[in-house]
This record gives C-alpha cells, sequence and structure tokens, in this order.
C-alpha cells in the first residue's frame, strides 16, 4: 500500500461535473488500495473573480486581507469535492492550509513554507479517510494570519506535503499528459517526455514552461521526492520527474526540449557611467522594489541615442512584465544620482530556451542554435546561458516561428501527434 | 469611549457599493471615539449559491463539509469589509470565527455557542484597529472543526462577542429602523418601537417577527446586554432591546405589536386511541426527528374521518415547513404500533400573534382579539397563549387581514406611516 498525494489544479475543477470526475478519480486510487491525500486549488476562475471584487472596493488592497479573502477559494473546491467523494460512498474530509500544518513566513502573497505539521492528516489518514487540502494557502509562523504562497503555490503545497507525509510519490494532474519537448500548442509533433530530471525541469520551468512550478520543482529535489505530471483528462502515463543527473543513463539524450516565455518584458538603461558601483546601485534598486529578475546583459554603448563616447555602457534586463510599472518607476529615482541617459520599456519581447543535461559535453549546441533562429530569419537581442540551457530573447512575434525551427533543428519531433485536452489554465 | 459590537446583515454587503457604504458608517464610529467590532454576514445572496453548488455534486452533503463551504461567505465578505476600511484610511484586519474564538458544540450546521476567547481581537483593538469577524460560524471544541450557527447566526455572534468584550452595546443592522407594532409591509401605519423588553422580543422573534434571531435575544437576556436594533440605510435611532421588565415603568402600554408567520406547516394525527403514553410516543418520534414543534393542541375527535368515537382524540401541532417531510416519514412508521387512525399534512397555514408585557394583569385581551380576528372573517384554528401573547392559527390566505384587524382592534397605530427601504432579505 502506497500513499500518494494528488494535486488538481482550478481547471480540473472547474465546475460540478468536473469536480465529480476527479471524485471518481481519487476514489479510483483508493479502490487500488492506497492512501489518498489530495491537494486542491480553486475552481476555474474564483481567483480571479475574487481579486477583481477586491479591486472594486480597494485600488490597493492590503495583503492580509487579500489573503484572507483569496484563500476562500480552495476552500469552496475542497469542500465539494469532500462532498462529491462522500456521494460515492467514501470516506473524505477537507483541511485549509492552517488545519493541515502548512506553516509560512508572513509575506502575504509571497509567503514560503518553513514547516510542515500534518498531524491532523495523518490522524484522518490512519482512520481510513480520504485527506482534501486547499493548495496555495499557509498560516504565518509569527502572526498566526492567513497567507498565501503566490502563483503556483498549489504544485508547492503538494509537493511540501507529500514530503512531510514521506509520501511515495506526488501526482500533478494538469490539462496535458506530462512534459513535451516544445508547447504542443506551438509544435504539432512535440514529442512526450516520459523522465526527466530535476534539473532539466528545474530550467524549463525557469525558462517558461508553465506545467510544473519553479519552487515544487525545487522542494522536490531537496525532499528526493518524485513527480508524476499526469493528465486529469486521460489515464495516460504522464512524465516522472526523478533523480540527480548522476543517476541516468550516460547515454541520455543531447537535448530534452525548447521551452518559451511571452510573460516578461525588457528594461535598458542607456549610457550608465561605466564606474565601479553603478551596476550595484541600480540592482539594488530594482531589488528593493520587490521584483524579479531574469537575464542581465551588458555591452559597450551602441550610441543609439547620442555620439559614441568612451566610459559608457547600456545595461538591458528582462523581468516580469507585471512588475515593469514598479521597476521603472523605481529607476526613474535614481536617473539623475547614477546619471544615466535614458529608461527604455520593451514589452514586445519572448524568449526561447533549449535544455539538456546532455549539451554541458557538447560545445557546438550553442552555435546550431544561433544558426536555426538565423535561417528562420528571427533576430537575437538578448542571450544568456547556464551549463544545460541556452537563451536568448528576441520579438514577441518571432516566438513561434523560433520555437519551431528550433525544435527541427535538433530534431526533437516525436512520430505522433500531442495531444492538447480542452481547457489551457491551471 | 466606548465599545460597541455593530452587525451587519446580508443585504448591507450585498456589493462593492454597500460595503463601500457600510465602511463609511464604521469609520464614522471608530471618529466618534468609540472602539469597533464589526460582525458580518455573507454577501447577499452568496450562501444560497454555495448551497445549490453543494446539492449538484451530493444530494445530501456533509455536514462537517457543508460548514466548511458555507463559511467561505463570510470569509469574502469580511476581507472585502477590511480593505474598504484600509481605504479610508483606518486599521481593520478581519477574522474567521475560528480566530476570534467562537468555540462551539460539534453539531454541524446548528452549533451552539459554548464559550468566546476573544483575545485576539482584544488585541487588534488595544491597538487602535476595527476588528472585523466572521458572523455565524465557529469552531468546534472536540474536534476543532469549523462549524456553522444555523440561520441567523450572525445575530448571536454579535451578542456573544458583546458579552464576552463586555461591549457597552450590541448594534444589529438591518434593512428597517428596528422593531414595529406590526411588519409595515402589511399595516402601513405600523408603529415604530423605541423600547422593548427581552421578554416581549423573545416572544416576538418566537412568533415570526425576523428582526431579531431569537437565540440572540436570549443570550443577551442572560449577559444584560443592551441590543439597539438599527437600519444600515438611515440615521434614525432604531428600537433598544434591554431591561427585566420588572425595570420598566409600570404604565407601558398593554400591546407591543403584533406579530406574523407563514413559515409553519400544520400536522394532524386523528384519532389516537385516549390511553397512556400515546401522545408521549409521538411526539418522542418527532423529536428523534429532530423536528422543532411549536404550538400543539389536543382535543376530542370531531369524527371527520369516521363515526364519532369514545376514547379516541386529534392532536394537532405545528412545525417549520422544511420540517414537514421528516416528520410525516417518522410518524407515519408509528402508525400501527399507536394505532392512530389518520396523518393529515397541511402547509397553508398561518400564525399571528398578539405580544404585551401589560396584558398579563388585563384579562379581557384575549377576548378582544378573537372578537376582531371574527368581524374580519378569520375562522380560526388553533389557539395557544403565553402570559404575555395570544397566538392563533388560521388559514395562509387570510393571515394579512389578521394581521391587520388585530393591529386595528388595539390601536396600535402610529401617525407616521412606517418607513420600509430597499432589500428584504438578511
Amino acid at each position: 500500500m502506497a500513499l500518494i498525494v494528488q494535486k488538481y489544479g482550478g481547471s480540473s475543477v472547474s465546475d460540478a461535473e468536473r469536480i465529480k470526475r476527479v471524485a471518481e478519480r481519487i476514489v479510483a486510487s483508493r479502490k487500488a488500495g492506497d492512501d489518498v491525500v489530495v491537494v486542491v486549488s480553486a475552481m476555474g476562475d474564483t481567483t480571479d473573480e475574487l481579486l477583481d471584487l477586491a479591486h472594486r472596493v480597494s485600488p490597493v488592497p492590503a495583503g492580509r486581507e487579500l489573503d484572507m479573502l483569496l484563500t476562500s477559494g480552495e476552500r469552496i473546491s475542497m469542500a465539494l469535492l469532500a462532498m462529491a467523494i462522500h456521494n460515492l460512498g467514501f470516506e473524505a474530509r477537507s483541511y485549509t492550509g492552517s488545519q493541515a500544518g502548512v506553516i509560512t513566513t508572513s509575506v502575504h502573497g509571497k509567503a514560503r513554507i518553513i514547516d510542515v505539521t500534518p498531524g491532523r492528516l495523518r490522524s484522518a489518514l490512519d482512520e481510513g479517510a480520504i485527506t482534501i487540502v486547499a493548495g496555495f494557502q499557509g498560516v504565518s509562523q509569527d502572526t498566526k494570519d492567513i497567507t498565501t504562497l503566490g502563483r503556483g503555490g498549489s504544485d508547492t503545497t503538494a509537493v511540501a506535503l507529500a514530503a512531510a507525509l514521506r509520501a511515495d510519490v506526488c501526482e500533478i494532474y494538469t490539462d496535458v499528459d506530462g512534459v513535451f519537448s516544445a508547447d504542443p500548442r506551438i509544435v504539432a509533433n512535440a514529442r512526450h517526455i516520459k523522465q526527466i530530471t530535476y534539473e532539466e525541469m528545474l530550467e524549463l520551468a525557469a525558462c517558461g514552461a508553465k506545467v510544473l512550478h519553479l519552487r515544487s520543482v525545487e522542494y522536490a529535489r531537496r525532499a528526493g521526492l518524485p513527480i508524476h505530471v499526469r493528465s486529469s483528462y486521460s489515464q495516460n502515463t504522464g512524465t516522472m520527474v526523478t533523480g540527480a543527473m548522476e543517476d541516468l543513463p550516460v547515454e541520455q539524450a543531447l537535448i530534452t526540449g525548447v521551452a518559451h516565455d511571452r510573460s516578461e518584458a525588457k528594461i535598458t538603461i542607456v549610457a550608465v557611467p561605466d564606474e565601479p558601483g553603478a551596476a550595484a546601485r541600480i540592482f539594488q534598486t530594482v531589488a528593493d522594489a520587490e521584483t524579479n529578475i531574469d537575464m542581465i546583459v551588458q555591452n559597450v554603448s551602441t550610441g543609439v541615442v547620442g555620439p559614441q563616447r568612451t566610459g559608457r555602457t547600456d545595461i538591458s534586463f528582462t523581468l516580469p512584465k507585471a512588475d515593469g510599472p514598479t521597476a521603472m518607476a523605481a529607476l526613474s529615482k535614481i536617473k539623475e544620482s547614477v546619471g544615466f541617459e535614458d529608461l527604455l520599456y520593451d514589452e514586445h519581447v519572448g524568449k526561447v530556451s533549449l535544455v539538456g543535461a546532455g549539451m554541458r559535453s557538447h560545445p557546438g549546441v550553442a552555435a546550431k542554435f544561433f544558426a536555426s533562429l538565423g535561417e528562420a530569419g528571427v533576430n537575437i537581442e538578448m542571450i544568456s546561458t547556464s551549463e544545460i540551457r541556452v537563451s536568448v530573447v528576441c520579438r514577441d512575434t518571432d516566438l513561434d516561428a523560433a520555437v519551431r525551427a528550433v525544435h527541427a533543428a535538433f530534431d526533437l519531433g516525436g512520430a505522433e501527434e500531442a495531444v492538447v485536452y480542452a481547457g489551457t489554465g491551471r
């Protein structure tokens, strides 16, 4: 008898009918003899609807109250799911993040899990009940206030509970059959990946693959917990995320897949004085504005805004579009004191990345990647690399073409067309 | 500086605009220098919508999960109200029933408050914050599960918190200016009542006046806490519910008001053997079905279903319509063993009641009451009395006429027409 943690996203429980189907799936696992802990997100668009309500009463809702508001979403979905399971003749009990022992920091909207004390879940499991837990939420260790983990937090809840309960596997149910060599919505013959390492999955998630949230993969790697990514609309096997790269066969594929991201914007700081401390002041300012930056590129000034001068450089970086206005406002304030010339904001950028554990011993990968983009007529604006990844920033309108070109150049396609199920959100 | 507990019902917070108006009202009290604790119900029809969702996944939702589901309603309204108060520049914090220390029995859907430990509220008040508490909900002492107090439970939450915090007054905001000598929707010149005793208010609430929930009045009487019933749509003074009858001036009005109720049904058990234990078995059966019965009348069999026999009686009683099917099913099962003849169910009944602390020393009240009904052509089907109340059951189609006739006969009308504000639900 195994202990399985299953996580279902918002689109899997978006209405009464889907909730009943998920209940059947959970009961099937229970009937197979396994103990089941279920982590569930809010139904469909509930979170967005609640956010909309909040903005109708206050332009800048307080974080504590926003977390109180949003956590009602999972409360609704988990109670309904428990009822649907009862209706199939099985015992089920729902627990809030707080009741399930998900202890977090007190940063509202972006709390991190500090500890998990799943005593109540353990008791319920011992009594034979299927336990349902609200994803995305916890309780602050210091203030005892309700917190949320931020977008994608339900994946992290599932992995954290699985680790704390020493579950055999954490199953993440989504709207695709797992991880593919590229987004099947863009590349029709994207190949299904049966197994992938934590490292590769981390790079793919960081580069925009939405199938798993970055933090949940980090958490699983630290805990050595296998994640099984599956579709809630099929019985197919899915993708196992597991093991360190060292454990894998040496003859593993050179390249795992192509990821893309259109959620970022690019800020360019023009003609920064090339003197010690300038870059540090700029990025401290951005960090103080609570902005996550991604790629940073510094190069000699191109002189686009004036005659070529020595002693000046341009600095560009990418960041989530949502953080753009805050970062621009913060940087504007230090224009005089740092002494740069201008600030440019561009939200029509896209990022395409090639990820593969095998590439670390194959120096030709980057060159082939750039060549394929050139042949497709895609202009490269920024480049960044890691040991097992190459990323470039291009125009957002070139992004789909770039993904297809790279996917074809590295011959990543499978024999069959990938299946995309109904529903695109998670 | 006083400590005031204010309770706002669902219609007062039914959308973003109304929430903002309630926030202004709360801030006005705070600005006047008082400490304010606010108890809030779920927005408008939220509870009914959640119930509907529950019934779509399960015909008989489990009580524990239903409570988990329904308590999300107040979570939403209280967080939005706190945000709206912040937006006016004042500090506000929302608390669930559990966080506010509302400890209850573990009967889901009908829990009773055992204790209130408002430590967190006290701390928040000491720090100058307006505290917002979810009405209608608590946490079970035994199981630590979330519970609800049943319909009207938010009034009880408000009174219980006010008592525990030793508040100066508990203000219950509703959609009318307080308590009237009859329902202003039926009697146009119903008189506004400035002050009323707990005893009279209890009788009125028990007889169908919806302005205050029975349990909250009982609680306030035990705690000696004044309740101020006011409209959330006006600045009028409202009705003070206070004091034991002994404290009131002796020359108080004979009659306080007329209440009516169309939520009950009548069950008649025909030709019950007139032997010891028969009635006891019948009402034990009804009680075991968790049904609250109201009036009971036993009279000699009229022989309507057969020839007049001796040694047999008819027993009639009224009960909430919602409990009707359960009670009928339970009684059908004992038909043979108790030996009664037939079981009649009638949901077209109405009840009209006359309440007044002064009537205990005036024996002519009941006679005048019956006479006024007779003149209005209203046939009386059942009669029940207490020291300060006379009630009759009649056809539901006669109910409005009955209320008007009794109100006029006792000259209860005021000089002005009563004002009814928008919104009828609470």
